[in-house]
């Protein structure tokens, strides 16, 4: 255990008691209600797999590759911290199905969750949420995902699974790698026709920087950010992406003070040769990705001063700063995410995550919103209440200023395209949502 | 409408009346139940989207990306063919979620399944399926996705949506073509550590030949495939694989005959010159992707004969022939599965599902089951009873038929490290499990 592994079990229950108001203190009402839902100790009557498992097994082999299976489990028996088989073999359970069972099999409060009736017909029709979301989907998602959000994240995006959560970052990260580069331009004709063929310039040679002994899941694209097992990655096409090497730390920590912290030099510093060398290929880094914790790779650590730099290291050279809370998020390492450990106010640009969170998705900043109209503004720019943002050309910026005056907004013009924000200082956030209101509302008729 | 689109809504419902025995006969009293369970008519109230889904639409716009949204839905109200909206609007829906919807809104079969007490467990323990499976698992996916398997299907893996059942087929895909290039051989040091750094030869430069048009998911492995929109791939690093051309037919099909068989063996042919083009870049096709009929893209159709002489071509180059019925797939066509439509003993070596299956995965053949010991079988060959299994080496063969004997089943050698299955003809089905489930115990204790 080193200082920068805290289990605090406590905090395993936030997620579930974060109050409406995003309050993080921990319940002892629910804390005692998980003591109480619980088995008094292990008890084992076989051998595991036991005889019943193993008949499960032979049965499941006909259908599946059952090379990974552990034993055949009983959830209606589980309970709390303890996970039952199939023989009645009844285990305390310090892995929860890879750090997955937030509070405990059964909890109360899930069961209530998955048996309200008002939560039925979202469960059963399986709504497209993208285009048809249920009424309650915006308050939902207020009171329970962005009352955890980490800090200077304001929006999230949902998903199904942790590497769905990582595919679908990666890719806002590459669009808005992009539309940094493209500025106020609209993609060419020759990029869209590209694209269609998997060629660039429309499927750009962008890269994302990972860690040696990673995990960010399965899938071709999170596959080639993974580097823990041989075996995951045998055999798959990946990508040319760079792999920087992840400190190995000595222990006990407080004996190897300097050792480490010119491994960590070491890290970093070859975290910036690659990301020039792979500029200099022509496969530009657009994203680090990076998990708090390396689990699957063998838990290993590295200190908070080592993901401070990493994150300067990234900012400095134009690069989105991911991190990966798919295992380390919820309340597992004595914060909710692994990320405050590191004490910083900006610590990240996305943080996806999935697991304990019975969920999936990534929380990112809003330059990271896949823009809603990019062929007509860019370069939204300001200081203070001192703001500007260009259209595409000046007849669409007169087009936009007239509109808007039409809805009763006065707006002023700059440059040949360039639309300019004065307000008073007395313009209060009221008026500000007022403003993005009718402003969103021209620029959709606009479209 | 043309002869290959018979939309015969009754096998919407065999889904979910398929009996213990597969039965995919409609049963009446579903299909009555059903229509009962159903509105009278439309009824709309305001403009869509009314002022109510304006409202939450500027709400969620705060959170998320909100372009793609029509409306917000009362799932509650919803029924059968009807999607009700948070503006009191009932809807005709003849899209129903992307054509995820099997059997209607809230259908009291579905209702009941989610409010089974004996589900409950499972749906609110998350388990991690492919190491901790529930005790009814094997029976479950039995007498549900394996009663409706496609011909020739013996195995399936499940998966939680499309995207993910793509993947992992690509991935199974990957892993047979190479297992075929190697042979008896074990993977090398160079592969294994080539891999971790996502080079060759440990990840290999093997493609996936799919279609223009098609649609396979948009993370970045299927994403590579789908070629459906620019506005999907733009900005999006990508696989340099090959892309035919799908069959542009024309209208009325009796009044182009000629063009239309014309226009499919220049697509055929194109398919053919990529798969030699590709392999000599040193690029080999290790699968051929193909809906049946091309959805997203344009629902561009082709003739059966089309098909069947596709996959003639997959097996004369050596390429797994997948079939993606993702959207396709669940009754939609007037088969279960549209490719059944094409006649044939042997369409397909993989076929993956999602959406109305309300579940996801893939079906595949025995032979792209990853191997569980591909360190020590290989070259798996036969013809009736007549079989034989290579071994690594001859001391791993002399053992394991050693060990064989020890439980009770003889087996013979040949050639220097191979294991001849000679059994008589009165060998039936129930002696090969028997067999298999010694063969695999020996193996396991090898391993």
């Amino acid at each position: 255990v080193t200082k920068y592994y805290t289990p605090h079990t406590h905090t395993f229950m936030n997620f579930f008691v974060v109050s409406p108001q995003g309050c993080r203190y921990v319940s002892k009402a629910a804390a005692k209600t998980q003591v109480e839902f619980d088995y008094d100790g292990p008890s084992m009557t076989t051998t595991v797999p036991g005889p019943r498992s193993q008949e499960l097994m032979k049965q499941l082999g006909q259908i599946q590759n059952t090379g990974a299976i552990n034993f055949f489990c009983n959830y209606e028996e589980s309970k709390g911290n303890y996970l039952v088989d199939v023989d009645g073999n009844r285990m305390l359970d310090i892995y929860t199905q890879i750090s997955s069972i937030p509070i405990g099999y059964n909890h109360p409060a899930l069961l209530k969750v998955m048996t309200n009736p008002n939560n039925l017909s979202t469960f059963v029709n399986r709504p497209a949420l993208g285009i048809l979301p249920p009424e309650n989907f915006p308050d939902k998602i207020t009171e329970s995902l962005l009352s955890v959000a980490p800090s200077g994240m304001t929006r999230v995006q949902t998903m199904s699974c942790g590497a769905c959560s990582n595919e679908n970052a990666y890719k806002a990260i590459f669009i808005w790698y992009r539309n940094k580069e493209r500025g106020p331009n609209t993609p060419t004709n020759e990029e869209l026709n590209t694209s269609m063929i998997n060629q660039a310039p429309g499927c750009p040679e962008l890269s994302i920087l990972s860690f040696m002994g990673g995990f960010h899941g399965r899938t071709l694209g999170c596959l080639a950010t993974t580097h823990s097992k041989a075996i995951h990655k045998l055999d798959i096409p990946s990508f040319d992406w760079p792999v920087a090497p992840f400190p190995r730390l000595q222990y006990p920590l407080d004996e190897f003070t300097r050792d480490n912290a010119e491994e960590e030099a070491r890290c970093l510093e070859e975290v910036e040769d690659l990301i020039v060398k792979w500029r200099q290929k022509g496969k530009p880094v657009a994203g680090i990705v990076i998990e708090p914790i390396q689990a699957e790779g063998g838990d290993n650590h590295a200190s908070p001063d080592f993901f401070r730099r990493l994150r300067n290291i990234a900012r400095k050279h134009g690069c989105a700063f991911h991190v990966d809370e798919v295992q380390t998020g919820g309340g597992g390492t004595g914060k909710f995410w692994a990320h405050e450990h590191w004490g910083m106010d900006d610590p990240a640009d996305v943080v996806s995550f999935s697991k304990k969170l019975l969920s999936g998705g990534y929380y990112h900043k809003d330059e990271l919103q896949a823009d809603k109209y990019p062929s007509i503004l860019s370069r939204a720019r300001g200081q203070g209440t001192f703001c500007a943002i260009d259209a595409c050309d000046d007849a669409t910026r007169d087009r936009i200023m007239l509109k808007a005056r039409d809805k009763g907004v006065l707006l002023g013009g700059c440059g040949d395209r360039t639309i300019r924000f004065r307000p008073a200082l007395v313009f209060k956030e009221y008026h500000v949502n007022l403003f993005l209101n009718i402003f969103n509302d021209v620029l959709a008729q606009h479209k």
